[in-house]
Order: C-alpha cells, then structure tokens, then sequence
C-alpha cells in the first residue's frame, strides 16, 4: 500500500549533479571551489574534540550568527543559520506559501524550486529571463498577476553567470506583495570592483530574503551551511517555529564561524577562480563558444549554431559532455528548453581547465575531421 | 507586513530544553550520554580534512547506509539518513500527511509532535496513556476512529522511560490504517535481557517506521545525525523526493558510520548509565519519589502526595528544580498535565548522580525542616 501524499506520490523529485566517489575525476559539473577552505577553518576543525558533541548544539547557532550579523552590520536576528542552502529555500516556502499558492521562478533557473513547490503542494509561474538571461523589467508585475506569494531569484543568476544590479532587485522588491527571495550562492565571485550589494535592500524591504552559502565561497560544501539575511519579521516565524529545533550541528557552527571571520584569505582563492574564469571565457570564446558575462565561477558556453540548426548544436552539446565524461572530465549539460545547446562549465584549478581546454580543442577537432 | 502563513503565525513554536553554555553545569536536563563517544569515532573525527569538504557529500550518505542496513540485516533502501531525529520527524508528516489530516499523538510524549503537526496545518488526536504511562489496548482502534494519518509512540516512552514490548506494537502495526512511527530515540539504553526488537516489525509490515538516533546511545547529540528504518515501499518517497537533497553532511555521515561499527564499545557505556540507573532509581525511592521501571536514561521521580495535595506537590516539584538550577544543577520540568508533580533525571555520570542526589536530600531536608 501506498501512504504518501497525492501530490508527493505525482511528482518527480530533484535529480542533483552527478557526485562520483572516484577522487581522480576532473570534476566541473557541480560549481565547487577548487581550492580547500583556509588554514583557519583547518584549525577550527583540528580543534573540534567528540567531547564537544555529546551535547546538544546551540539551537540558533549563536555564535556564528554574532560573527555573521557584526560582518553585515546588522543585529543577530537578521541572521538564521541552515542546514545548506536548500533548508532555507524550503523553510521559506513551509512558512509563507499554503498548498495552492503560487510561486514566482525565474525560468530558467536553479531546478530545486519547482520540486519544492511540488512538495507544499504549490503551484509555479514561471518568469521567462531575457536572451542575456537579466530579469524582465515587468518580473514583478509579472509575479503580482499571477498571485505568487514567494519569488525566486538566483543572482548572479545560474546556469549563466549572468549579475543583476542590487538596483533592478530593488525595484522587483519594491513592487513584489510577496516574499523575494534572492539566492546569492555565487556572491563571492564577482568581481568586488562592481560593488554589488543587495544585503541592503534587507534594511529597506521587509520582504526580501536574501541566502548566502558556505558552501561555495568558502569551500565547505560537504559541510551543509548556509544562512538567510532579512528584516526580523521575515525571519522570527523561521527561527521561532518552523526551523527543526537544532538544525545546524556543533561541528558546520564552529566551521563556518572560522571561515567567515578568515574571508580575507577565502577572498585569495576567489580572485584565483576570477582569474581562470576570463581565461576560459576567452579560450572557449576563441573556439567558437558563445559565453556570457559571468560573475559566478562557472560559465555557460553555447555550442555554435549555423542558420537554423538548433537540433544539430543541441545534439553536439550532449554529445561533447558525453565525450568529456568518457575522458574523466564532468561537466553539466541540462536536458531542458534554451540549455540544450549549452554546457556549464565550473572554473577549476589552472591545471584542470587547462585538460579541459585541451580536451575540447581535441573533441572540435575529430568532430570537424 | 506579515507574510507568513495563517496557521504559521497563531501557533508557538517547540521549546527545546535549556542548553548553556558554562562548562560547570551538572547538566541532567536533555537526555545526553554522560560519556563521550568511543575511541574509533575520535579517530575518525581526527581524519577528517578541511580537503574532504569542499565537494558535496554523498546525497544518501551510501556508506553509513551500508553500515546501518548490515547490522540490522536489511538493504540499503530500508535506511533513510536524516539530519538529527527531528528532520525525520518533520519528513514524515510532510511527506504522508496533507494539511487538515489527522496526526495520533501518545500523549503524554514528545512535545515536538503537536508542534509539527501546526507546521503543516494538521490536527492531533491525543490518545491518552495508562496509569504506568503504557499503550492503551485499543490505540490502534483510537487512531483509526480519529482518522489519523500517522500515530507517533516513543519506545522506551518519554518522559518516563516505560518499555512496550514489541508485541504490543505489532498489534498496533497490524490494526493501525495509517503510518506508525516507533521513535526508539533511547533503544540503546533497553536492558538486552529484555531482547526487545522493533525492527523485525519493519520486515512484516510496510506502514512501520522505525527511528533511530546517534545523538543519546553514541553521545553525539552535536552532530545531528539519526536515521529510520522502514519497508523500501515507507522510504522511498522520502528518500527520493522529499528529503533536502544534501541533507547529512560528509563529517556526520563519516563519525556516524565510525560510530556504529563501534558499537560494542558504545555498549559499555550503555551498561554503566544502566547500573547508575539502577542505583538512582533505588535512591530516589528511599527518598520518597515514587519512579516508574526506566528503560531509558532518565527517570521520572514523582513528588509524593499525601491525600488530594496535588497542587502542593506540583509546586514543590516546580520549587525543587528551580533551587537546583540555581545550585548549578540542571534537570526537567514540564508544565503540563500529569507531569507538573514530577521531575525528569538524565542519568549522569556517577558523580554527577552522587551531587545530585546530595543536593536533592538537602533541599528535601530544609522543605521538611
């Protein structure tokens, strides 16, 4: 016999990047930073004793959140700790959407959303990005008509890399009724000198949202760590009632408070993942790869089409991540409208995107034979 | 503005057991293992690298899943990893029941139910317990007539540690149209004479769900790290489609893994927690409470009542864990019904049992005085 839910019994769930066990894999398909996460973090874990977790942790990882609200300048209940990323996205939507509400998804974007509104029972609207991938300047008006009471946008957007201004969010947050909420996994990626900010808006806009990750920045995705940013009335019905009681454990707490108070050296590595980042823009470029601008640490490299043939660039692309993944080297083709003739490509050390460069420059080359 | 849903902001949140800082504390009020995890698990912890974190961890934390399902005879896909008991707690109410469905709840029992039971909009049906705080015969008849969805019963029982035998919950299982979850939070701490095994009940029946935790019997309450056991029918949409996709991290799926194949050394602390159970329980008596059988490892010490003085007991419960506290010795006290004269004992390391027990018959002796 079957238990569960008519909606959870109908839906697909999240199919994740491939996370193969062999270490010797090149491995580019799930946006990891390519180098460990500081010296300080290595002292923090080597000072983690099992003595520290026979007991419970701090329920709200206090600590993290003093070192978290004094780095934004803002108070410690602007800050809620999760278990990665993906816990916020659905406490969100557990705690503003009913079954049959509608969320608001920028399309394309991170897949995990519609999944998660399946799960409640939701509904989805989704906003369709301009041909640079920006959100439209109705996104919402758009988002308003449709009812939604959460929207979901991902900055610097994913698969593409594409940045909107913290001024474009701030109009979409101005005139959203609901819940915006801004998935900044990438942040620390882009280039400083842009001077993009969009914890701001927290203070202005009693409805933005804004997920910041360890897991990217700050190298620790085994660890599952992230944090939301936001005025307090968004947060309290989150930390007070629909968080699990102790979420975080002692161990993610203790780490993530090291990285953050060591973000000076993290920031090292990501001008290194920068760096890499306009050397393959222009490697893949000069092969015949169209790529956006991205200010996150990967790119999205489009297959090149002549006249109309779509069809043919898009069975190149799956056929080059084939290929790719047949010599070691994985990276992420997404089966799915407007990403068909496009790989994403994760910026690696200088050594694997150099295998990877020469790999595709072989691959080019036997298909042009 | 408030943005959260209605049944969100007029219910209150889970209020978990006091967890402070200062290291001095005789702290017998969450249910802790008095002893630190074993040798193999401080090694494994010692062989965790900031290098191993930076990739995602396995989804499904297959190696722990290997583990778990060798020592309980059963496959890989009768395992769900959860983070902490709570997670799986939550997953099961979101994954087979809808909003306005109906929850059975023993009660008393675990505070946290009703509390989840708000999260997704459901009602609860009490099924009150006997007199030694037993099952009653007809709870799977009581559930049925309430049309409830899931029946929660904690095994041993808490807060007063009474063991049901797995027949009684095979005639539960059997009779019970709904999902059954046998929350076995303090197994570990069951007298193996006993040869209680709920587990069998997974194999006979697919609407019984076992969960198990690393946080009391492996003194790892600071990781997060439980799991359930279930027919492959139960789990699969919780593994598969409900469950955040990374929702154990690589060093808890690592210490937990190390934890369970070490479980016989484990075993002798459970031993020692059950000999100062023994030892507790027969001095509290003299003293005058009256304690139930534990199981588990806590005891449940009732104020002795002379004639109807029920509210004279109940204030002197509340008044002796107050002047405990404040003599730097923490333990439970529960506002609520049939609990308000009784105070809840974690059993403690023998000299933290020793103080306690001092302190008890000092503030008996100054009340008598």
């Amino acid at each position: 016999m079957s238990y569960e839910r008519a909606n959870i019994r109908e839906m697909t769930g999240y199919a994740s990047g491939e996370q193969p066990e062999q270490p010797d894999i090149i491995k580019l398909n799930t946006n990891e930073n390519p180098y460990p996460a500081t010296a300080a973090v290595a002292e923090a874990l080597r000072n983690c004793r099992v003595e520290d977790l026979r007991r419970y942790p701090s329920p709200l990882a206090d600590r993290f959140r003093r070192t978290a609200a004094e780095y934004h300048k803002l108070e410690i209940d602007n800050i809620i700790p999760t278990n990665g990323g993906d816990e916020l996205l659905r406490l969100v939507i557990t705690t503003f959407a009913n079954a049959g509400d509608t969320l608001a998804i920028a399309e394309p974007s991170y897949s995990l959303y519609p999944v998660l509104a399946d799960i409640q029972g939701c509904k989805t609207a989704r906003i369709m990005l301009g041909e640079d991938w920006s959100n439209p300047e109705d996104f919402a008006d758009q988002a308003n008509r449709a009812g939604a009471r959460i929207a979901f946008v991902v900055n610097p957007h994913a698969p593409s890399g594409h940045l909107n201004s913290s001024a474009e969010l701030s109009r979409i947050a101005e005139n959203f009724s609901g819940v915006l909420v801004i998935d900044e996994a990438y942040v620390d990626f882009i280039d400083p000198e842009l001077r993009y900010d969009a914890v701001e808006l927290t203070r202005k806009f009693d409805n933005v949202l804004v997920l910041r990750t360890m897991s990217k920045g700050y190298s620790l995705a085994g660890l599952r760590f992230a944090y939301g940013i936001g005025a307090q009335s968004l947060l309290a019905p989150m930390l007070y009632k629909t968080r699990d009681s102790y979420n975080t454990d002692y161990i993610s707490q203790t780490l993530a408070t090291a990285a953050l108070q060591d973000r000076a050296a993290a920031a090292l590595n990501w001008a290194k993942v920068r760096a890499e980042r306009l050397r393959l823009h222009r490697a893949l470029s000069e092969m015949g790869f169209y790529c956006g601008s991205s200010q996150s640490n990967f790119i999205l490299a489009q297959i090149p089409q002549h006249a109309d043939a779509l069809a043919g660039a898009e069975r190149h692309a799956l056929s080059l991540y084939q290929q790719l993944k047949s010599k070691g080297i994985l990276i992420r083709y997404f089966d799915q409208p407007r990403l068909r003739d496009k790989l994403r490509i994760t910026v690696g050390t200088p050594d694997q995107n150099t295998q990877l460069l020469l790999a595709l420059r072989q691959l080019l080359q036997t298909s042009t034979d």
